[in-house]
C-alpha cells in the first residue's frame, strides 16, 4: 500500500473550452473536498498561469449547492489559458515559482485538466518536482471535443460536440430541403488535424437526414474531385450537403483555407495555424462552378459551448474522470492520465477508467483511422458510427431558470 | 349561423422555414382530419407552386402516429416556396389555375401558412375566389421568426429563435470569457427590417452571461460610435460581445454588409437583398482599428431550424394557430389571419387566438418599439424583455431515437 500523502490539492484547467471540462473539474473537486487526506482544495485561475502568479481560490468557500451546477456549465469555470512550458533544461524560472507556490500553499496533488498540451504540462511539473525531491501526485484530466487523445478510447467533451453536429446537421438539412430549387450547403466543423469531430455528422445520416459528402483532414483533399462530387449529387437531387474540417488539406499539406486567403496566417502560442472561414470560401468556389445556389455555415464556437446539447453519458464520463484522478492519486498513482477503455456488456457499452503514461499521451495525435473513411475519403463508414453512436446518448440534466440554462456562478474567494 | 360548407381542405406552407411552422401545419392537419364537414385534407407541395403544378399529397393517408411527429419537425415539411402571385389585374394565369385546381378537388378550404408574403398569397386567391363566385374560405396561419407581422402579439416561430439565441449568446459568452487575454465577439442575428431576432440577445443578459452591445435596423447605425463604445468596454474589461442584425444600416439606409463587399448583391425573388457575412465584416474592422483578437460569429441557419432548442410555448400556440384557423373557417370564417393576443391573467402571461384582417397583416412590417431600445441605441431596456421572456418558456417535447431528433418522415402519397 502506497505512504499516505497528506497536503491540499490544486486543480486548472488549460487549453479550449468544451460543454464538460467543468464536470471533470467538479468531479475532482468535490471528491477532493470530500477526501481526508486532503486538506484544502485550491483552485488555479487561468490554468498553469494562476500558480505562476498566485492567482488561486479556496473551493471549500463555494457554496456546495452552487458548486453543484458546475457540472453543467460549459467553457472552464476556473478560466483557461494557453501557455507552453520550457523544458526546465532550456529555462527553469517557471519550475522554481511553481515549486514556491506548491510549498507555500502545501499543495500535495495537482489536477490539470486540459488537452494534448495540457498532458505535456502536468509531464514536465511532475518530472521536475521528481527531480527535486517534492512529493507530489500529479494527475492529467483529459479534455478536448478533438478527441485526438492518445490511448484513451475517447476524450470527455467529444461526445457533446459530437451530439450537436449530428443534430445540427439533421436540423439544417431539413432547412436546406424546403425548396424545390437546388442548393448546396457547406458546413465546416472545428479538427485541425484529426477528422473526429466532422465524423460526428455522420451520426445524422442514420437518421435519413444527414450529409452528402464528408472530407476529413485524415485524407488528403482534392479540389476537382471535391467539385465532381459535388456536381454530380447537385445534378441528381439539386440538393447537396457537405460536411468539411477545417483541417482538410492537399495532398502537400497545404490548408484549403489558404487556398483563397491573401491573409498572412495568425499563430497562436503553440505556433499552430488560426484557421476558419473555409466553409465560405469553399460556397463560393462551388458557386462559381457550378451557378447553384450555395450557403456555407461554419457550426463554430456552438459546436465546443453548447451545453444546452451535452451528451449525459460525455457529463457522466466526465464528471468520473475528475473523480478518478482524486481518488487514484490518493491511492498513490502520480504521473498519469484518467482515461477511457470500452467494454461491451451483454452488448451494452460500458466505459471503464484507465490509467495512461502522461508521456505516452502528451504532444501525440490520435486520428480518426483510415478504415473508418470510404474508400473515395468522402464518407464515413459503420465502424465510426459503432464507436461515436454510444457516446452521444443521454440528455443533459442541465437546470433551466426561465427556461435559459442555469449555469454556475462562482464566488472565487482567494485562497 | 353560417351555412355549412363541404369539402376539401388543402394546406401548403411558403417562405422561410422556421423550427414551428410545421407544429402549425400540423395543428391544420389534424384538427381538419376531424372535422366532418372537410372531406379530405391535402396537402400542396412547395407551397403555391404545388397547387399549381398538381403537386398534392393526401394527409388522410399519412400513418397519424408519424404524422404527430410533425410537431416538433423543424422546416416546412410540405415543403415551401418563394413564389410571389402577380396581381390578377396584371396577369390572371395563376389565378385560373388555382380555381381549376380547387374544382377538381372540390377544395373549399384553404389554409396557407407563412410570413408576409404568404398573407398577400391568401388575400389575392381570396379575393379572387370571391369574385369568380367559388365559395372557399381561406386563412392565413403566421409563421416568422421575424416576428415583423403587423396586428398579432407575436408571430408562431418567433419564441423558439429567440430561445436560441439567448442560450447561444449565453453559451458563447462561457467560451468568449475563458482565457484571460483581450477578446472580441461579433455575433450576427437574422433580421432584415425589424430586430426581433437580434433584441432575443438581451434574455441572455437577464442572467449575468450577455451582450454588452446589441444593434438592431431601428435605429441608424453609426461606424464610429459603435467603434468607440467597443473600444471603451474593451479597454476596462478586457472583454465585449456584441450582438449585430444582419440588417444595420446607416442613417442613408445603405446596409453595412455593403460596406465591405464588392460583391454586387444578389436578389431572391421578391427582391430581398441576400444579406450574410456582417459579423466577419465587422470583425475584421474591429481588429483593424483595436488590434485585439476578435471573432465573428454567425448564427446563420440554426436560429431558424435549431428545433431541438424550440420553445414548448411557441410549439403549442403554433399549434393552437393552425387548429384555430380550420375551427374558424369551418364556423364560416374566411380572409383572416390568426394572430395572438397576449393577457396577463393573476400576472400570468396567457396567448388568445384573435383574427386579423389579411389585407391589414400583408406587406407590413412591425418593428421593435423605439422605447425598447435604448437611448443609445445599443442595447435593449426591460419593456422587450418583460414581451419576449414568456415567448421562450417550456422545453421542447421532441422525441429522441438514439439520442438524436426524430424528425417526421412523411409518406406523402399523391392525392
Amino acid at each position: 500500500m502506497s505512504e499516505i500523502l497528506k497536503g491540499a490539492a490544486i486543480i486548472g484547467q488549460s487549453g479550449g473550452p468544451s460543454s464538460v471540462i467543468n464536470a471533470s473539474a467538479y468531479g475532482a473537486i468535490k471528491t477532493a473536498l470530500e477526501n481526508e487526506n486532503i486538506t484544502r482544495v485550491l483552485g488555479a485561475l487561468n490554468g498553469i498561469k494562476g500558480i505562476l502568479d498566485d492567482n488561486i481560490i479556496d473551493m471549500g468557500k463555494e457554496d456546495p449547492a452552487e458548486l453543484a451546477h458546475m457540472k453543467y456549465t460549459p467553457s472552464s469555470a476556473l478560466g483557461s489559458c494557453r501557455y507552453k512550458l520550457k523544458s526546465a533544461e532550456e529555462d527553469e524560472t517557471d519550475y522554481k515559482r511553481i515549486l514556491e507556490i506548491f510549498k507555500k500553499y502545501n499543495i500535495r496533488y495537482f489536477f490539470y485538466n486540459g488537452g494534448n498540451d495540457s498532458m505535456d504540462t502536468c509531464n514536465k511539473v511532475s518530472k521536475y518536482l521528481l527531480a527535486h525531491d517534492y512529493p507530489c501526485r500529479v494527475m492529467g484530466i483529459p479534455k478536448t471535443i478533438d478527441n485526438d487523445l492518445a490511448g484513451t478510447d475517447h476524450c470527455p467533451g467529444y461526445g457533446s460536440a459530437a451530439k450537436y453536429i449530428a443534430t445540427s446537421v439533421m436540423e439544417i438539412y431539413h432547412d436546406a430541403h424546403v425548396y424545390d430549387t437546388g442548393m448546396v450547403t457547406i458546413i465546416e466543423c472545428m479538427g485541425r488535424h484529426a477528422g473526429w469531430l466532422t465524423a460526428a455528422a455522420a451520426l445524422a445520416n442514420t437518421k435519413g437526414c444527414g450529409a452528402d459528402l464528408i472530407y476529413l483532414p485524415e485524407v488528403d483533399f482534392d479540389m476537382d474531385s471535391f467539385l465532381a462530387s459535388v456536381k454530380d449529387i447537385y445534378a441528381k437531387t439539386k440538393k447537396c450537403i457537405v460536411v468539411v474540417s477545417e483541417g482538410i488539406h492537399d495532398k502537400d499539406g497545404r490548408f484549403i483555407t489558404e487556398y483563397g486567403s491573401d491573409l498572412a496566417q495568425t499563430k497562436d502560442s503553440f505556433g499552430h495555424a488560426q484557421l476558419g472561414g473555409l466553409a465560405s470560401f469553399l460556397a463560393n468556389v462551388v458557386k462559381k462552378e457550378t451557378g447553384a445556389k450555395v450557403r456555407g455555415i461554419e457550426l463554430s464556437l456552438l459546436q465546443r459551448c453548447a451545453a444546452h446539447c451535452a451528451s449525459q453519458t460525455d457529463i457522466e464520463e466526465s464528471f468520473s474522470a475528475g473523480a478518478a484522478a482524486v481518488t487514484n492519486a490518493v491511492a498513490g498513482v502520480t504521473d498519469k492520465m484518467v482515461g477511457f477503455e470500452r467494454a461491451y456488456v451483454d452488448g451494452k457499452y460500458v466505459c471503464n477508467i484507465k490509467l495512461f503514461n502522461l508521456d505516452i499521451v502528451a504532444n501525440t495525435e490520435k486520428k480518426v483511422p483510415r478504415e473508418w473513411i470510404n474508400a473515395a475519403g468522402n464518407g464515413i463508414e459503420q465502424g465510426f458510427i459503432d464507436y461515436a453512436l454510444p457516446l452521444i446518448q443521454g440528455e443533459t440534466k442541465l437546470e433551466k431558470e426561465d427556461s435559459l440554462p442555469r449555469f454556475v456562478h462562482l464566488a472565487k474567494v482567494r485562497a
